[in-house]
Order: structure tokens, then C-alpha cells, then sequence
């Protein structure tokens, strides 16, 4: 690996929590960059739960601001929290898997040093992923706002037998909906939440925002998958207990009335997966599509 | 109409509240019951909303031990609450819809003179409803019961990513389940929530359980009909505000390693549908089954 | 083993044709059967693919009258096509599987021998299957009869765009339907095509039929699971090449007018399985339910 | 209407055979036309069918070289016949239903005079819509090829038990699936077939082209859209009387080691709405969104 690295200089580690045995090889990778060269720096709370006092530490802005790539070492919701928090500052992320693939984590642990050097001089793919963005309006006022990678969903309570929700788009009247809730996902929520529901996979590339009813009254609600231009308005109706979450992890409760506005955020984030790295790879590997033969008694 | 009647010789009623316009068809079914030589009584809060104090009023638990027959005029909503009630009595149930056919109301207003004077005189066809009854064990002890005509929910709470449960049946392991939560419904409850859920519809005479996964992780977790003898149990493994609920109407808030015992009850409901009523009519009509053809292009 | 059987004396063996290497396990069972006492016949075409001649062989007829218990090697494909021809003769069926676990062959060859020991010295769980008859009637004529442990498939050839039927169930008119096709199943047939076609599971003590659609043009014609005791009567409207199927196994050519009969057949099935067998095992590691968690972004 | 039309001079009819009443209200449109100083030709067919003689006809290829606009009154089936044939020619389409709602031919017959007149004078939106193209190749060799506005589907034949396809996207393998067939939809063919099997709904500006499997063995297997740059290779494996159509319309027998490739035409069709036209609005009515509450049960 060359001493001088046009693109990359500063790289920002991010690793899952409690995690047991990843500090060898969180180690490894440490001592890897070093001897290529790189600065690495890494994200507080991994400072802190690692206890790796010899390495700076920098706060998930220090990290937008100053590093070049991140590499995020753990499942696909570690991925999510920091790509959601970085995403103001275009800085590249790169995923390591513990355990098993996932759709964000694709670079498995022991693939990772040679992939590593690959991707950091220069031999990857760089993949861009849209996000979401949401305020919750009240009386005319913005009260709450929230960004996702995933999604935001907007759901009944648990002792509420239903939301019932109106849907504008664009400034067209699109349904009256009566459900557990609606999912507005983007393509990178399209495998999460929303596939469960019984949305469609949407690739990276297309776009496009899915909105996926969950167990809506009527038989006819189907997915739909809108442009990324679109403009959305959710206007709570009826229901109790209704609350809007951005990937499951930030939340608002609503009343009556209350408007959510979701588009797409004018940001942005960029994974960078090896050179011929393939999404029908991660696809097939995730959702078994080719060891599964359910139905044998039809052969 | 005979003065005399073998079966039937005080009717109950249960009206919807809050429905304007009722109290004229409601008096024009006491004049005509009253004609017919029935005795008429009226479900307390019925009595409360109506006004009507020249008729005697009774509680649900009266009228189960008292009257001959109920008849519900409103929606399902109103025939599920008081279904649930009176379902120790073995008291049969007719229901008038107001406005539009119910699942369970399935007697229009314009008709009902002259079907319910049929259906009195003994023209008519019963048919058995299977209900559903639960127990929640903590600790070794039963601290909720309840029963439901429709289904027995469990799900997650608003702000929980999602429920874990296990589901055991007659004492062997089923599956765990990774899901917004699980619908055990009766044949009743399979053109409601169930339904919305992906279930599949059960025709009240074959009876059975069916249990409607909402939204699970695994795509290959489908809805599952099991024999009426089945012994479920689903016990809370992880997730934040779980409930479980009876009808959607009663709750009780569950913690982890909670077990909802859950089994048909002893008692059944009785519906008396007018002599020519098909299931399969009701079904057409609700389900709009022939006037949706949604996709012309492909003709 | 006993010397002496009360229940099971000729064991009649089935076994896959085309199976490289299933000599030597069938010779073991053989071997393993004669020394405990049983006669051992085969089926006549198993017979000619294994070349054994020094086994008398029979014809499924003679199988049906003089054996006592069937043991079938092979898949479930090789279960279902004897499960047919032997339904008049109720004799129980035993499957030991080749490769990989089938719903109806759920003996390994690993464990055959102590499990066989066990079935055939009584300790077992039997359990009784259900199938359907159908018959085509053309201008007041029954044109055909077939039997179906599976399903019974009307379905539309492929250059036609879609197939019009009416349906009609115990003599009530059900829907016209528009679609690919109507799959009528069993509970054993509920884990084969229709469950595809998004058919729920059904537990064969339950019994029941199932009516799926297969891509509905009404996208509220959802499965319906009728009793045991229903008279289907599916009559064709229009559309090109409609065919009617059995177990995907035998045809019938239908036109415009014919109308198939379909009603649970007086005959059943039995499957013997090993003490302590579990439906809900066999589901479980078929639809791998427990290994599949497709979602993780939204933990 | 002023006399002079930029844009408009020459417009062409298309209209529905054999539909009782129709030729009144072709009349009243021609009536229209002429006065507004418009030249009207009738496409051959449609000329046959009305035996209007005094208005001079052209094929559908004269049509796309000299007509400014074509007028398609029927159905969508009607539109989506002529709009295949005109694709070449970038000719704009402006639909007039017969009897209901379409979802490409959204203008009512008794609005259409006044709607006609603002959509000619340049007062109306017009919306591209994409096409797929797709080519059969048999030993290196293009042995058909076809376009289709709805959707390329590969499908088995009704005696054959499934079809075995591999598909291959951008050089990429996707997956093995087996199944009834697989449908390559546009998002104009997104609400036709792709959505009785399954498939999501997309938004015309969107793009993208859904693949929507049906009945697939793999529960897994969902319906997936990828980017309008894709292409799509179908190989087929196993399977007998597998079809390719185009819109249902064309078709080509395949044998095993076929391969069909699809992808984006280069050519699309423009639809003219009237102004205040919503995509939305359609969708609602087709689909019966606001009116189709069928799960009355759980409020």
C-alpha cells in the first residue's frame, strides 16, 4: 500500500457496543491503517466501550468534519446510527460485518484486510443511498424533525384498534387509510422494516420512495413506490396513541391533526464496496433466495 | 303472527349509541315485537341512550339469563360487545344492520319486519360461532383472563422496534417469531383484523384457529389454521410495551417471560340468520368480489 | 423385534427411480425387515429400476390388497404418486426421505432402521389424511374423474390471458372470478402450490378445503378455507386452454360450460410416524422459520 | 377554439370494435374536430368497423408518420394495442373510455368535448410513459422480438408443473426461481398483471421496472425494481411449454436454454390529460381505495 493516499486520509472507526472478542480484530484493523499510513480516529462511544485510550477519540461531528472515510464494524444497525448522523457531511462509510452479512455490513471479517487496502486505494464501488426527511407540523408550526436511512413510520398504539390516516402527495389527494400504520421507506429501507410488511425491494439505483401500508382495511391498499421529487403529507385522522418514528429509533407522538412532511433530505450517504461487489449477491445470500425450496410437494 | 311462541317469548335489545335517527326504527321492532305478543326488554345502556322508559331495561348478564333471544340492531362493532357478554347464556343473536350490511348484521332495516317475524316463528337458519378464551400466567399465577369473539392480539407497542415470541402448540415447540405481533383468531375474527393481516378467510362451520403473524421478519412466516382442540401458548421473550388484547377491547400489559395461554372456550354464540342466508353472499357483498376488476389492461 | 406381528406382515416397498446410489439403503431395509420376520414385497415399477429379482413384486392394485403397511424411499413427489393409487385400500404409508427432510417423507435414511423397529412393532403416531375427488361434467356427462392427495388446479394455458369462472359451493353462488387459476387443497396440499399462491397452512386434523386464487384480478379475492363437507362446483366461463390438473399428475382439457365437481373423497390416507413426531417440527425446518431473519436493519 | 393549432392539425381515431352505441359519439367527436379546423383520420381497422366512408383511414404506420395527436375511445385493452404500435413514431395519445374509468383512458365520454378542446389548444399535461423491448435468443441467435407497454411475462404451460428460470441482471446473477412465471413490468403494466401476482404500484415519473414472480416456490421470493437501466437476462432451465408474451398479446414458444433479453426501449408514449389531471385520483377510483372497508369487526 502507498505511503500517500490522494483521497483518504483520516479514518474514522465506528464499532458495535458489547460486542464480545471484537477488540482483536478491531486491533488488527487499527494496526493495518497505521501501517499504511492513515490516521485513524475513533467514534467517543467506541472509545469508550473498547477502552482503547491510545487512539484519539472524536465525536460523531469531529468524524463528519474531519475524516475522509469511516469504517463501521458490526450489524446493520450500527451501520444505520452513524450513516443517519453523518449524513450532513458526505463522508464515504465502509461496513464490516460481525457474525453474518447484512445488507449495509457487506465486507466480511476475514476478507477485511486485503478488501480494506483495495477500497481505500482507490479500487471500489462507490454506491450513493437517499434519505429521508420529517416534520411533524402542528397548528403551523414545525414541532419535531427527523431524518432517516430507513424509514419513517407512522403507527397506531397498542390499545388503539386502528390510525386512520389521510395521504396527500404533491398536493394531490391520494387515500383516506385506514391501518396499523404506513411505512415510507427508501430504497436502503426497502429490505428492513417494509419488506416485512409486504413491500417490494427497490435497488439503490433506482430511487424512489415506497410507501407500504401495514394491514390496511382495505384488501386493495397496496405498496406504492413514488419518485424522489415526491412531497408527502400524512395528516393524522382517528386513533390513539399514533406516534411517527425515523428508523425505529427516534420518535414523536402526535394528535389529531398533526401533519408529518416527508421528501427526500438533500443529503445523502456513500458506501463503498468492493470492486465487484454485487447487490443481487447481498440479496440472495439475505433472503435465501436459492436454498429454499418450500413447496417440494409440487415437483 | 301466532300469540303463541315456543321458542321465543322475550326478545332483548341492543341498540348502537350515538346513532341519530335510531329511536324511530327501534320503536317501530318494539311495536311490531309488542303486537306479535313478545316481551321486550332493553340492555341498560341502550335504555340510557334511547330515553325509552316505558320499556324495562336489564344488564347483559340479566338479559343472558332471562331473555329468549337478542337481537343487535347497528354495526359489527355492536354485535362483537355484546356477543362477548352474553357468550355463557347460549342466548341467540339477530342482527339489524344500520346503514350498511355487517358481517354480523346481516339483516338490512328495510327488511326487517317481515324476516324477523319469520325468523321468530322458527324460519330460520342458526349457525355456532366459535369463540376464543385467554389466560396471562405470571409467575405460575393467572393475573388476566378474558375472551374474545373475534381474535386474541399480541403486539408490540409504538416504540418498540418489535415483539419476540414463542409460540408453543399442545406442548410442542412451533416457532419463534420476530414480528409487530400475532393474531389468533376464530372463524369470526377472519373477516376482521386477520384478514388485513393476510389470513385467510374460515368458513364458521369448519371452525379452527387461525394464527396471523403481523408483519414477521421471516417472509416465509405464513398464517397457519390449527385444530379447535389446540392448546396455544405464546410467551413474550423481548420487546418494549407489549399488550395483548381481547376483541381489541380489553388489555392487559405484559412483561418478558409473560404466557398467554390460549384455547377455544367452552361457550359458543348463536346467530339466527333468515331462512336462504348464504355465507357466501355476505362475503360477495363485503368483499366486493364482483364489482373489482382492477386491471383491465391485462384483458 | 417380536417374531410375531399382529398389525403388520407385508411391508411393500416403493422407492424413487432415477436415485443414483439408493441400492444399497433399500437392500439394508430389506435385510433389516426380513430378519425380523415381515414379508417384503415390492412395487412393480421400483421392482424393474432396481433390478432385484429375487423379491416378488406387485402392482400398486396388488399392494393396496395384500400389503400391510407401505414403506415409500424417495421425496414427497415419489409419496404423493403411490398416497393416490393406494387411497382405496387404506393401507398406512411410512416415508423415509433421500437427501433432505419431506413433509410426508419425514424418516431419515440415517435413523430408518430403529425408527422402522419402532412403527412396525406399533409405537407410532398415525395420522389420517384427507383428499379431494373431482369430476368434469360436459353437457350432463361425468367426462372424467380424478383423485387428488394435494390439489385440484383449473388453471389457464399460457397463451391466455386470463381464465373466467364461476364458483359455487353447497348450491350457493359464491364469485366469478377472473385469474391465473383456482387451486382447490387439502391440508396436505396446503404446503405445495397453493402456499405459493399464498394460501395459508392448514393442520391436517383440522381438515378443511381451501379455495386460493392464483394472481386474482380482484385484489380482495383472498384464500377461503372451506369444511370438509363442501360441494365445489367450478364452472368455466371463459378464456383459452383451461386444463384441470390432479396432484399436477393427470388432465383434463376443459371448454367453455364444463363445470368440475369437487368434494373430499370417501378415501384417506395414513401416515405412520415415529412416536414423539411433531407437525410443527417438519414446518419449522421446512419454511425455516427459525433461520431467517431477513430484516436486521430494523433491530 | 382558434383555427390555427400549432401543434395540433392531424388527428387520428382509434376506436373499440364491436361496441354497441359507439358510433354517436365518434360522430359528435368528428363533428368537433372539424369544426375546430382539425384534419380527422380513422386507423384502417376502426374505419372497417364504423363503415364511416367519408372520412379518409390510414394504418397505425401512417398514422405515427402524419397524425399530430391520435384519439383512442374504447378501453385500456384498446389503448394499449395502438399505443405499442405507435411507439416508434412518438405520436401523443389522449384516451376516452367507454363505460368506466381506464387507467389510460381517463376522460369520461360526457365530459369529452370541452376536456378535447382545452387538451388540443395546449392546455393539459402530458406524461411519457416507457416501454420494454425484449429479444429471444436461441443459439446465439435473435429468434423474436417483441415490445410491450404492460409487461414481458415468461410462463409456464398448464400441464407443465412449474417453470425453472435463471436470471441474470447487468451480467450480475440475480437467482434461480422456480414458479408459475415471471413477470418483467413497466410502471404502466404495474397495475395490470404485475399487481393481481403481487407486484407494487409505480408512479409513471418514477420509472423502473418491477420483476414480479408468480407463485413462486421460494417464499423469499418478492417482487424487486430495479433501475430503467437494467438488463435483464431470462434463461430457461427446466420446464415444458414455456411461453414469452408481450402484453399477452404476441407470444413465442421457447425451449430450454433460451434465453430472453429485456430491457428499455429506446422508443415511449405520451399521454395528454387534461390540466388538474392526478394520477392519484385514478388510482383511487380503480381501486376502490376510499370506498372498500371490509374489516368492520375491529373498529
Amino acid at each position: 500500500m502507498p505511503a500517500t493516499h490522494a483521497m483518504y486520509n483520516t479514518i474514522a472507526l465506528v464499532v458495535r457496543p458489547n460486542t464480545s472478542g471484537i477488540e482483536e480484530p478491531v486491533r488488527t484493523v487499527i494496526d493495518f491503517l497505521k501501517q499504511g499510513g492513515y490516521s485513524v480516529v475513533l467514534e467517543t462511544d467506541t472509545a469508550t466501550h473498547l477502552g482503547f485510550t491510545d487512539i484519539p477519540s472524536m465525536s460523531a461531528q469531529g468524524i463528519g468534519e474531519r475524516a475522509d472515510a469511516v469504517l463501521v464494524m458490526g450489524g446493520d444497525g450500527t451501520m444505520l446510527g452513524i450513516a443517519r448522523q453523518l449524513a450532513p457531511y458526505d463522508v464515504p462509510l465502509i461496513g464490516i460485518n460481525q457474525g453474518r452479512l447484512g445488507f449495509m455490513t457487506d465486507i466480511s471479517q476475514e476478507d477485511m484486510l486485503p478488501v480494506l487496502g483495495n477500497i481505500l486505494s482507490g479500487t471500489h464501488k462507490a454506491e450513493r443511498r437517499t434519505l429521508l426527511e420529517g416534520r411533524v407540523v402542528r397548528d403551523g408550526k414545525v414541532i419535531y424533525f427527523g431524518m432517516a436511512v430507513n424509514d419513517v413510520v407512522v403507527s397506531r398504539g397498542a390499545g388503539a384498534g386502528m390510525a386512520e390516516l389521510t395521504v396527500n402527495v404533491d398536493g394531490h389527494f391520494m387515500y383516506n387509510q385506514r391501518s396499523d400504520g404506513l411505512i415510507v421507506a427508501t430504497p436502503t429501507g426497502s429490505t428492513a422494516y417494509a419488506l416485512s410488511a409486504g413491500g417490494p425491494l427497490l435497488h439503490p439505483t433506482l430511487g424512489g420512495i415506497a410507501m407500504v401500508p401495514i394491514a390496511p382495511h382495505a384488501l386493495s391498499n397496496r405498496p406504492i413506490v413514488l419518485p424522489d421529487s415526491s412531497e408527502i403529507v400524512i395528516e393524522i385522522g382517528r386513533g390513539r396513541d399514533i406516534t411517527v418514528n425515523f428508523d425505529m429509533q427516534t420518535f414523536a407522538s402526535l394528535v389529531n391533526g398533526d401533519r408529518i412532511h416527508i421528501r427526500l433530505s438533500p443529503h445523502t450517504i456513500t458506501f463503498l464496496h468492493p470492486e465487484g461487489w454485487s447487490y443481487y449477491n447481498t440479496l440472495r445470500e439475505k433472503l435465501h433466495w436459492n436454498e429454499y425450496p418450500s413447496t417440494d410437494g409440487k415437483i
